[in-house]
């Protein structure tokens, strides 16, 4: 038997690893994804490090996870904002084409879901709902070790959900959305437009541990909007565990502790009671675990 | 091999039926439910319908469907609204006992879910969501011929989910939830409330038909909930198809074209060409014929 690959193409760096059985990275390398010169050049990249990983040893299969959107049943990636110049790019065709093994390709988001179900925070459950907040807001639902792209692969797209049709809107996202106040975007926008705070999420986070009011007010509106996303996930799903990652997510307590108890309040009184979040465990590997996983 | 028997247990009747192969009802027996005589006298009524369908016949298994909420991995009914009285009665063991065979219960709209995606408007797809806009709004998941109870039987639950977090709200449900808005009762509200109309939502949309502004205000207001609701669970599981049924939708083109195009502004562009959304097939049948599917 030969080996399995994980690719995780990010709009900055390009990681190609094998993982063994347990979910541990074997080799890594990492590169610049370089996206300014073109996606050919980074392909051309990809396969260069998928060799030199592989040197000596077959290759069973490959898995990429790569930004959205994407199609993962055709294998193409269609113009994501975060590789400008990509359209239509399909990458699982040159890759089977040059390696001659079968390529799979599903968005970061979905790809960290099945990480964490089944080697992270979620591992021995059957179903997992994974939520990263950061950049922007994404998510993946895994079941029973399976995880769940959708038809269309739109699938964990909960950035877009709508929670406040008169709310607040940024890009090219619904009004309201939930990304349009929970993700780290939306908090660095809003205390610069409400107070004038600049220096993004971060600079807020540290406002907040300062005891800063408004920093917290914009804080607390992103942690009930999020509550609220997680709560309307619970009621269409109802998962096993919510497993929540993300840059966001390292403020700490101070988004958990209250994150909890909204939750909790939106929920039907004989949900809440079985409520679980955990805080993602494999943080920036779960994607290159994840890619190496698919298929 | 034996047979199976469908339980559809509402408010109102009590329906017991064997399903060929093809979804077709093949026998059905239908009796006054009599929440008030207490749950025991509505068990020993099913059991006697049961008794009756299977005359001279082997079972195999039986599955119910049941007003939520419920636990279907305990088989218990717990307090819904619909069925006052019954406080976790344990109606699987009940009747597994009487009749040693496997018994399986699921709430209504899962088990009309079911019929829908078997044999209804979601026949060969691999993934459909089934909503009900009637009463209250409820809905279900089915992927490859399963449905998804969630981990502790609160999936599909979608007519709590919080669509405006300012905005209107009745029974036991979150403040804006979609059924708050979209149902048929949250229609008649809204038209006593804000214009005085008498006569539910049924008036309302004879109003609607009259060409009453008021009535149409009300309306469009409720359409676009749904669409939204929609939308979100469009970029949560991106459904190969939407099934929706429920009395409400029988008003007709009334609601479906500026349904269709409300949802697609909602959605990713990406997404949006891929919408479908079917009228549901079964109507009444969907109850009993998606119970006898379970298991």
């Amino acid at each position: 038997m030969g080996i399995q690959i994980g690719v995780d193409l990010g709009g900055t760096n390009v990681r190609v690893a094998t993982v063994d059985g347990q979910g541990t990275i074997e080799q890594m390398l990492q590169e610049k994804t370089e996206v300014e010169k073109g996606y050919e050049y980074t392909i051309e990249k990809i396969i260069r490090m998928i060799e030199k990983i592989s040197e000596g040893k077959e290759i069973d299969r490959i898995g990429i996870g790569a930004p959205g959107p994407l199609d993962p049943r055709k294998g193409v990636i269609l113009s994501p904002p975060n590789l400008p110049g990509w359209e239509e790019v399909s990458i699982v065709k040159e890759l089977e084409g040059y390696f001659s093994v079968r390529v799979q390709l599903e968005n970061d988001a979905n790809v960290a879901a099945l990480a964490e179900a089944k080697f992270g925070a979620g591992k021995g459950k059957e179903s997992v709902f994974y939520i990263t907040v950061s950049t922007g807001v994404g998510g993946g639902f895994v079941f029973n070790g399976t995880v769940f792209s959708g038809a269309h692969g739109y699938a964990g797209e909960i950035g877009n959900m709508i929670i406040n049709p008169n709310g607040y809107q940024y890009s090219n996202l619904n009004k309201g959305s939930l990304e349009s106040y929970a993700s780290g975007t939306a908090i660095g926008k809003r205390a610069m437009e409400l107070y004038g705070i600049e220096g993004g999420s971060e600079r807020v986070f540290e406002l907040v541990s300062a005891g800063d009011e408004q920093a917290l007010r914009i804080v607390n509106e992103a942690i009930d909007y999020l509550a609220m996303g997680i709560a309307n996930l619970a009621h269409v799903l109802n998962p096993e565990v919510f497993v929540i990652g993300g840059g966001v997510m390292n403020a700490g307590e101070l988004i958990w502790v209250p994150l909890q108890e909204r939750v909790s309040d939106y929920l039907f009184p004989g949900l809440a009671p079985h409520l679980q979040m955990r805080p993602a465990e494999l943080k920036g590997d779960a994607g290159v675990i994840g890619a190496a996983l698919l298929g």
